[in-house]
Formats: C-alpha cells, structure tokens, sequence
C-alpha cells in the first residue's frame, strides 16, 4: 500500500523536485500541498503541480485536518517549517524536514513533541545519499588511515572555502581518527595556500571552476596504496534519494532523528 | 609492551615485506622466522634479514618450543601453512595467516582446532585494508543505490579478467543490492563487449595498460548522483597495513575468524 | 564591432541554447532567427526569443535578403539545413552548421559553392570544444604510447555503446599510433566482455548509470607512467563554446572546414 | 641497425634504469659505461651492469677515443656532465642530458659547440614523455580555457610545495591564457589556504600523502564541460621513455634542444 505524503513548499527549488519524485515513485501518494501563497495563476507556471489536481491549502491546520496522511514533508523556511512540523507531529503524522537553519532549541523541542507523541521525524537538511554515506564511510576509514586529505570542487559562483560539506567530513573524521602530523616535519609552502587549509592537521582542498557542480573527493594514504571515497552531485535531483529513503525510514519511527546517517542500515 | 612475532616464509615476496613491517613497527617485536630451506647462504641476499640477527628455525616444533612468541605470522604455501598453524594454535600462540589456497575443510579443521584452544586465529588472503575497506563499503551502499558498475585496472602482465578482487566485491555487492535489471532495455553493443562482462546485472570492465598496478573503483549511480569508491595499490607494501591490523586485532581473540572484514570496527 | 548573427533552429534543444548564448556574448549580436514554423504562440514559450523582439522568418531567403549579417549559424535538421547553408553562402553569409546528418555528397557540394563565393563555412556536428581538444590530444599522444584503452560514461537512457565519440576517438588514433597487439597474450575473459570492446587492439568500455551525463577518458599507459585526457559534459551548454569558437573563427574564412579540429590553434 | 650508446653514472639511481632500458630495446646498444669511481667491486652489485661485460671508463677522453658511438646519455652531476657533453659533442657523438643544474651559460656554451660540430644534443632535466605531453596539452587547452586549476598529489616525504612541475605547467599555460581573474570576485576561504596558492590567477593544490608517488592533474572549465589532463607516474622508469625518445631524435639533430616539448611531433 502507497505512503500517502503532504509536501509543503512545493513551488521551492527543493519543492518542485520533491513533487516530482513523490508523484513519480510507485509506493508514495501525494495527497496534498502547503502553499503559504496559493496563488491558482502561480501554479499555472508549475506544469507538475497543475496537471496533478490535488488540494493546496494555505492554512497548515486546515490541510493536515483534512486530508488522511501518512508523512509530511517539509521543505520550507525555518520559521513556518517549526510551525507545521509542530501541528503535524501533534497530529501524529510523522515528519521528514529537508529545511535547514532550525535552531537547536527548535530541534529540541520538536524532539520532545516527538517523543511525547510517538511520533517519528528526521531532520536532515543535506538529503543526497551519496554525500551522506562519503561522510560515514570516511569517519570508517579515518580508523585505519590517519593522513587524509579532502578535495572539494564547486561551481566558480560559490562564496565560501572549504565547503559546509567539507567541514563536516572534518569533524566526522576528528571523532575516529588517531591525532597525527601529516607530511613531512619540514615541508615548505613555496607559494602560500600550496597545501590547502589545515583543520587538525588534515589538509582541505577548494577547487572552483565552471563546468563543475558539487564534487567532494576523500583520499586516505596509506603505505603502497590510497583509498578514495567520492560523490558527485550533478542535480538537485540527488537530493530527493535521500528524501525518499527518510520518507520510508520515518514511518517505523517513534522518535526524532537527527542526519540521515542515523538512520543507515536501519 | 612489543608483541613478540615469529614470521614463517621470511624470503617469500610477502614474507620480505612482513620482516621489514615488524622490525619497523614499534610495538611489534621479531623473535624468530621458520624457513624451510634455512640455507644460510640465501638468508645472507636479505639484508635485513641477516642484519636482524634474530634465531631461523627449519622445524616448526622445535621453533615454537624454543621461542616465546604472541603471534605467529604464516605467509608460506597451503600444505606448510596448515601444519604451522596447527601447532602454534595448539601451543597457545595467536595466528594470522597470510597465505592463500586452504581448503574448506583445513580452514574448518583450523577453526575447531582455535575454537578448542581458546586461541584466535585470523586467515586473511588479501590482506590491503583500503581494499577490504572498499568491498566492506561497496556492499553497504549498494543497499541504496542499485545501479552499480566496477572499473578494475591492471598491469597489462594479468592473465585474468575480472580481477578476483572485482569478483568478489560483485559476491559483496549481491548480498545488500535489491535485484534490478540496470542499463536501458533497449540498450545495443554496437562492438561486443562495450558494456564489459555481467554478473547478475553489474557490469565489470577491465583495463590493462603498462604503468598500472592494481586499481579498483566502484561507481555506484542514482539520480543526480554517483558515488564512488576507489582502492589504488601500488606496491606489495599496501598488504602489509592489513597484516599488522590483523596482528594487533588477534591478541583479542579467541576464535577463528575468515576474512578481516569480520573484525572490522572492532 | 559585433558580429551579427542569425540563427535557423531556434527553438530546438541546440537552438535554445544558441539564442541564450548570443544574447549574452559581447561580441556577438543576435538580428535574426528563421523558423519555419513561426508560430507565434509557440514563441512565447520561449522567454528568451519573446523578450528579443528581433524578426522571426519563415522563408530563409526573405530573411537572408532583409537583414544584414556576418555569421549563420544552421541547427536545425539535414534537408532543411542544406538549403539555408546554400542561399546564405550564395549571399555571402559565413555559415557555422551544427546540425549532423548532412550526406557526403551535400558537404562536397557546400564545399564548392563556398569556394567558388570565397566565403567561409565551419560543419562542426560536435561542438564541445573541450571534446574536440580531448581527441586531438588523444591523436597526438598515441604517437608515443601505442598501448591505450577508452573509458566512456554515459547516463543509463543510451542506447549504443560505444559512444560516438568514442568511436571517432579510436579512428584518430589509428592514425598515429604504432600497429601493436596490447595486453598479455594469454589474458583470458573469465567473464565474457570483461576486457571491453576491441577496435584495431584497443579496447573500449562503456559505463552506463543514472547520475552520469557524458564523460569519456582515455587513457595512455607505459612503462611506470599513465597520461589520462578527459573531457566531462554535464549539459548541453557546453557545445556552445564550440559554436561561439567557430563563430569567431568562419569570419576569417574563405572556404569551407569540415571539423572544428582543423581550426585549432589558427 | 642499432644504434650505439655509451653512458655516463650507470651505478646512478637514473643510470641504473638507463643500462636497464637501453639493454633491452632492440634498436638500442650499449657499448661502453662512462663511471669516475669504477670500482670493480661497486659494479659485481648492479647484476646488469656486471652480466654485461662492456668496457667502463674512468676517463672520458679515453672513452670517446676507444669506442665508437652514435649517441652519449650523461645522468651524472652538472660539473661531470659538462665537462663529459663537451667531448662528446667536439668528436660529433651526438648528446642527450638528463642530469639537472647545468647553468644557463653553460648551456649557452654547449649550444655554441653544438652549433659549431653541427651535432646534435637534447638538454631533457623532465625525461618522462607523459609528463612533457600533459605540459604541452595544458599550454594548448588553456588557450581556449581561461579558468583553470591544478591539483599535484605526492608522496608525504616531499618537501617543497607546489611541485616543479606544476610551477612549469603554469609558466606554460600563461603563455597561451587569456588573463583572467578566476572565480567568485567576492569567494572568501573560511579557512585560510582552502584556494591552494596562487601563480597569475591560477590556483594550484598540493596533496601530500603516503601511497601516493608523482601525479598532477590540470583541470579545465567553460559553461557546462570539464577537461582533465593527468599524469601519473609510480616508477623512476618512467623517465626512460623520455630518454629513449630522445636518443631517436637526437640522431637527426645538427644543434642543441632544450627541452623534450621542443621535439614532440617531430
């Protein structure tokens, strides 16, 4: 039997995707939409969202009233995502939270409504599989290779080096890994930056060019080999993988849980 | 405190290395090697060997009655391999064995024998512990990503395609990936063999060019989305990273343990 | 000065990408566009054309004859490409065609009205200009490594294997590299197609998955050395730097090119 | 027929591949070992050199004057090699260099004795063929690629960061490039060095781990495409492709050559 699924935010960039797996997976149902702005000409524009001709509704409350639901996906803002994720909970429909920048508080206390109504929700605001199990299988393989070096490579428009993604495989790395100075004692940067930024003594690599989209390469060295743990993500589909696996996951949960990684191999 | 090993088959290609990891690891300490052909002559060609002034024993008995030793490292050939292993686990000495081509029933006999010792045994034939780690990880992902495809590259000296390695982490792979029939349906080798060999559906593709060693990566692609996990050895060097795990992971067990998978994460 | 432009095909996939591409060159002005089937609904679909507000021709010699302009760029299909090639070139208009599938006979033909209307035309079916390079390298290095294998990736929706280009690519290497039998002679398939395709000893292999677009690696080996070129296409925007290349190029030609390869390094 | 070599620090770590290669190409002899400490005891450790039973030398004009040669190999030190490439090059044995440090006004001095004998010589410090080519693509590809970045990978005992060769790839590659200021104008590195350094606009990144021997990749970027161009080389004998080039196209040179690049496609 389908897992009959209410999105909310369906016109976002995340929305729009999330739309279009649900209603493409056999298994999943969608049932209804969120939509703060439920403006009919604007849903015109979404080809999908129009052809399908399921109910939108502007008041969360009303929605989740109405409609018999098994999931609830949240793809929002921070703000309204509490806001729904609190009504849904409540009403025992168990969550899945692809928005980021809730505050820990915020997490704290949808985890307590969580559990007070056993009712499951996972918060996972980077949802491609692939990047979740490079982070995990990393954190493995940091147990038996102590130097390691990361190189991630993004679009040219990107802002900020290393990328989120990088500094959490650090700090996932950190928890395994057995303190160690890599390279050589006298190594010497002839041109400043050669070696890359340093966070605990493991070395991060920012490359940025067009033509690329979101890369991360993890290379551990041993003696006579290296072991590398790559994920490449073209597409903002990639993140509906991780949607649809917390979507079947969250359904024998009784609890909040944080990061899908949590949740692996279950 | 140094645990104390005895290395049998020190002249071999495996064997050389493991002599050379041991006197270099500081917490491994070499007290004896068991050479069939104790031929002084030839032991005066290995430099560290002759250098290392450690005593070399043609019987094995009278080697494990003479030295005290914690583990016992076999890298010899089956027939020997067996009757080494059998008396060191009989008289209490922990024993990790590196050679490959035991049958089922010496491995079986091995096992009751460590079993009734109350002493840990670890048989290990690939001993390279990213290649291990590359099998362990492939077969986890292939839980969520069915669509998987393995490149294995070679020096072009390999005699056969796949690798056994490639072969093996397709047995892995089977394990946790749901059935699927991958490619498109219609899909056409315009020259036999484009799409490489198929085994239950995976496709392995061997390269072999001069200037390779032994590579393997496996791709594993969902939408969006590819992960891949890559082992690149390049130098007999990489199996000693295995043998010194499984040295050091022995010393706790109790049991006959196949494969260092198995004691992964311990 | 810019150098303005026509376009025939402009609502095609290839066509889309042009107008988005000339709009935003500098040094490029789009002044027309031909579509025989200039329906005006249609072209509101398309924001980019709708905004322009330049004229739209159903009849390529209306168009030709009413607006002045440098470069003609044709994609569209064979038999109507054909035809707009042959009145602008008439006209001397210097004429880049993208469209593939034009016979033998057409090309000679263009061939001899551009000589005889000293005007420049480029055929160019594979716009990619990092392609093209990746095949001229692979053309130059075969020269000096005889022994090379192809690997080409491809999402899982391809129908042939191996690729065209891949194909292309082995037919400019014949032409350098040394006549050798590569791999050792007694390797063996233990799995059949294992070692790939085999064209003229070299051996191809084709990698199909959700999550790819379009890659392909060539890959030199020799002794204790390996040279890897690779191009990796991730969207159709990148045929049009070979497109905005061949623009800037056909204006100081006087014949016809067949092959963006010919006019590299000019 | 055979071409004759005599070389110059056969016991050397380069010369000891040298006598290797040059004994088992075909078209290639050696006839007579140039060595300045030739101990006889030294040369019973080098297996090929003492199986060979060619004349060694101490001194090189008695070399020169007792064998007759088509070609002299130095991998020496600059003092020796000067001296050495001089006679050679004045009795018309035409030269190939692979030792480094020469000056520039001793190369000045050897071209004018080049010039004079009309005999040619190849100053080649970089020997291996794949590295020569990645160099040569680079320069080519960056003239229709303005955004590039390298990536230089090395074992962990290497001191000096980036690499010699990825500081020659860039000099090249500014030769053809269109200046440009790559990336984001307002990126910002979190962690400082995350870019990796910078030479004109161009970023390099150095890796440094065990396992690891001698690798760079140059990477390319335009709207929607990657071009990766990527050497490895695992084994010093990698740089006997380059000498043996060189010995073949020496024969034909009338003056001195620096650099192997300068002879490509020849």
């Amino acid at each position: 039997m389908a897992i009959n699924v209410i999105i909310a935010g369906p016109r976002g960039r995340m929305g729009t995707e999330a739309v279009e797996m649900v209603t493409n997976e056999p298994n999943l149902q969608l049932v209804a939409c969120i939509d703060r702005k439920n403006d009919k000409e604007k849903m015109r524009e979404y080809p999908t969202l129009s052809r399908l001709k399921i109910p939108v509704f502007e008041d969360p409350e009303e929605c989740f009233h109405t409609v018999q639901a098994d999931v609830f996906i949240d793809l929002t803002v921070p703000e309204a995502c509490f806001d729904h994720a609190t009504i849904a909970i409540q009403r025992h429909i168990r969550t899945v939270i692809g928005t980021s920048g809730l505050t820990n508080s915020q997490i704290e206390e949808l985890s307590a409504i969580s559990k007070e109504n056993q009712t499951g929700c996972i918060i996972a605001p980077n949802f491609a599989i692939g990047a979740v199990l490079m982070m995990q299988f990393s954190k493995m393989a940091a147990r038996y290779f102590p130097d390691v070096e990361i190189i991630e490579k993004h679009h040219d428009q990107k802002l900020d080096a290393p990328s989120g993604t990088a500094v959490k495989t650090v700090d996932l790395i950190k928890q395994t890994r057995l303190p160690k100075t890599q390279g050589h004692p006298n190594e010497e940067e002839i041109i400043p930056g050669a070696r890359g930024a340093v966070d605990d003594g493991i070395r991060v690599h920012s490359v940025r060019l067009p033509g690329l989209v979101a890369h991360q390469e993890v290379i551990f060295g041993g003696s006579g080999q290296t072991l590398s743990i790559k994920h490449d993500s073209i597409d903002r589909k990639s993140f509906m993988s991780g949607v649809k696996f917390a979507v079947e996951n969250v359904i024998d949960l009784n609890e909040l849980v944080y990061g899908l990684e949590n949740i692996l191999d279950k």
